[in-house]
């Protein structure tokens, strides 16, 4: 499905390991433009922003449009470190912003992983210039693994689009969902393209984008002190830049960057710890869409609805109740709730209708259950008040999810 | 520690199996007072009420000054079950009318149990007559067992005050906290008083009452379709009525009546499923005490924080995580954070400081996890911004819970 090539034209990646996690794994990942980009951003809405989180918002506001690239660290969160932390942040860009030879002010930096504890900037400067070293086209399976923490397999992807005659490639990575680990944090991602964009309109595409894939995804329901969204694009690809919203190309472009957001974040849910199942939450007829999204979100954050996943209980009670309490308008006589389910998205097992009108239909509880023990499950709710619609992709409450955030963090 | 004499001047109950439960367990409560009483109650917010909830509300509308009792059964929740659920509600509280010679619209009724499956009204008809023949001063016994499900204890309690140089008497009951059991629902409580109290002054006596006890409580975060609170006064302790709000008559009554209902959301968390500690969250200098509840509330239903509680793990960068997204004003700076734990409420280790301005002090962590391995845990939470201060209480995250609800409803 996904082609193996990552390389998009002008970038540079590269994954070391810097001795920053007491494992030895990878914990560095470099990823370099050689000509300045433009940059996109979003950031946690947590109150207890990282310094990272801090330092990029500020260097996004300042200097949005001659960007080199970005430094992340895995092993240690820089969350909850007062200044020092800041300082640490500034640091550690300036620094690469040195080796690479690069402007001023022009690295972002990322941080993932132990929150309250300083970054080891010993560790971290001595390994900078072993990852400036690394750095190469093909450097991106590298840098995908070097971002990851309780991960189980790296998030790396790409996309492409035709404009103007000119290939436009997408590469992103992606880590962690929430904050899955005991005390580590944090779901991070990175997105290059080598698309010629406008950044006010780069901005727009990213937050749309992310509004539609990364906001859409839950494990937990925890927010994480550190979640950054970044995309670099540096116009190598030679097309006329998208200087317009309301052009075929910024469709196209919006479409694609969507497309590949949408793919990194359903990676991130199908790593989510202890899951052993997929669920696709879809609200139709809400009163908006933003109705739709809490009513999805509420039914995908629910702990008993999520155990009733992982016990392959097609408890529709629970997901009515759920959506009830949802602080959204919802007139019960007019609620029809579906299930569907399969080993994958491409197989999938006839829709089954299990109320209408609020009540239960007479349904085959054989039927429903063998629909719920599929790997990946799909619930419509209709709520048939009017056009606002969402979906949530999200994952069961399984022992497994107890176990690896109740034990110890040493 | 608790009175064994629960009984109320004028009031009977009584509790008896009428074989809706499969198990042939106490399923149907009755609770009458001999002389007419006042009424009031507070309702589940969820938008798909159960029919006795729907009938209730009306109920309470309609005559809340001539009510003489309220019948409960547990095993069927008579939610989402369309108009023949309502017409079931109203002729069951009609039979009871019936039998007890009671005039009509005096009746409440309560039902927990399965959601989506009608009342067994033969079952229940049958069951009134034998109920009004056990009614009885001290029947609180039979009927605090007769509206468990998955409970695993009554939920029993007494309190008393002295008015105008007369003991006015409160006993009340209660069941299950939130939807604990796999398709069970509800949270249920019935108070009686012998106070002679005006009815305006009853329902804000115990809305407020409410709001700082079962308000406060969180297992699951999840709201069931059933949940009713239901507080009836005969009057019977013969002192001067209580008109006024403002006297120090009303002052006590309220704090008598927040006490009981305390005592009751109290006793539901402690028998919450799968449940190895009971925690309370407390946040104070909040903006406004619903900014500070709010933010108690998002730790108490944090899923890494509650698994945290499990693992004994104290896990501060999680709890203030958690805060950090719970939507209210916070300045990491002026954050500290202290925890403290016992046996009971009575034995407490001393309070230990793990954060001051938003940042980790070095306390030892061995002492931090002795005292997150006590049953009972208090976090306070200090914002540093205002007055506003809320108190939760809620409980870990446990295998037992994911096992009780994955497992399948039959």
């Amino acid at each position: 499905m996904t082609p193996t090539n990552y390389a998009v034209t002008g970038f540079d990646a590269a994954g070391i390991a810097a001795n920053i996690k007491k494992s030895g794994a990878p914990d560095l990942t470099l990823i370099a433009s050689r000509t300045p980009c433009r940059a996109a951003a979003t950031f946690t809405q947590n109150a207890f922003p990282a310094a990272p989180v801090l330092y990029d918002r500020q260097l996004l506001k300042f200097n949005p449009e001659g960007v080199h690239g970005v430094i992340i660290n895995s092993g240690c969160a820089n969350a909850c470190t007062g200044t020092p932390g800041d300082v640490n942040a500034r640091q550690t860009a300036e620094a690469v912003e040195k080796a690479l030879g690069a402007s001023d002010h022009s690295i972002f930096v990322m941080s993932t992983g132990v929150i309250g504890v300083q970054l080891p900037m010993d560790k971290l400067l001595a390994g900078i210039p072993k990852a400036v070293e690394q750095l190469k086209p093909d450097g991106w399976d590298a840098a995908s693994r070097a971002i990851m923490t309780t991960d189980t397999r790296p998030k790396l992807f790409t996309r492409s689009l035709e404009l103007g005659g000119q290939i436009v490639h997408f590469t992103g990575i992606s880590k962690g969902a929430g904050m899955i680990h005991p005390n580590m944090a944090t779901m991070l991602s990175t997105i290059v393209t080598d698309a010629h964009i406008a950044q006010p309109l780069l901005q727009q595409a990213l937050s749309y984008a992310v509004n539609k894939s990364f906001n859409c995804i839950s494990i937990d329901g925890d927010t994480s002190t550190n979640d950054t969204v970044l995309l670099l694009a540096n116009g190598a690809a030679g097309h006329a830049e998208i200087i317009d919203a309301t052009t075929r190309s910024f469709e196209v472009f919006q479409a694609t960057l969507t497309a590949i957001c949408t793919d990194l974040a359903q990676a991130v849910v199908l790593d989510g710890e202890g899951i052993t199942k997929f669920v696709t939450i879809r609200v139709n007829g809400a009163q908006d869409d933003h109705a739709a999204h809490q009513g999805a979100n509420t039914v995908a954050t629910s702990p008993l609805v999520k155990t009733a996943f992982f016990g392959s209980d097609a408890n529709w009670g629970r997901i009515l109740a759920a959506i009830g309490r949802a602080g959204i308008k919802v007139e019960p006589e007019k609620c029809a709730l579906f299930i569907s389910g399969g080993p994958d998205a491409a197989t999938r097992l006839p829709e089954l209708q299990l109320v209408a009108g609020g009540t239960p239909l007479n349904y085959s509880e054989e039927t429903a259950t063998m629909i719920f023990k599929q790997p990946e499950i799909d619930v419509r709710i209709e709520l048939g008040l009017d056009q606002g619609s969402a979906t949530v992709w999200t994952t069961d409450l399984s022992y497994e999810y107890v176990k690896i955030n109740g034990d110890y963090r040493t």
